[in-house]
């Protein structure tokens, strides 16, 4: 079994209201020290599959066609072997 | 510059709709081999300071006070420093 870990964010030149009301909440309890935040989706998958390769093939199909939209995301992932 | 990566999950025990829907979705473009799938939210921090000690104090405050949902959420986070 593969667990593929798959974090998706909105891309650095696209506004994050939903980063901008975290960071005013966090700026509104009292931490001032904060430059920035962003928030993203993380998606865990348990992949039925001990072949790496084939499981980044697969990942990476569907970052494209469900997981991701590639007009204002980008995407970065791991894969691990679960135990 | 300090960034700081939060992960906030649904805890294992509690049902994931969001999870479910994606599952269904890969499940219906051909993705026949995914046992599950959980959604959580990537929170991306930049704390304006280089003291990693404060700063790990900082997110597990943030953390308790607005950033996850105890009853029925987890966290876990990662420290960089940025260059």
């Amino acid at each position: 079994m593969i667990k593929a870990s798959v974090t998706v964010m909105l891309k650095k030149a696209i506004f994050d209201p939903q980063g901008m009301a975290v960071k005013h909440g966090l700026d509104s309890i009292g931490f001032k020290n904060i430059d920035d935040v962003r928030v993203g989706r993380q998606i865990i998958i348990q992949i039925d599959s001990n072949d790496f390769g084939h499981a980044e093939e697969e990942v990476k199909e569907m970052c494209d066609k469900l997981l991701a939209n590639p007009v204002v995301e980008s995407w970065s992932h791991t894969l691990e072997l679960m135990q």
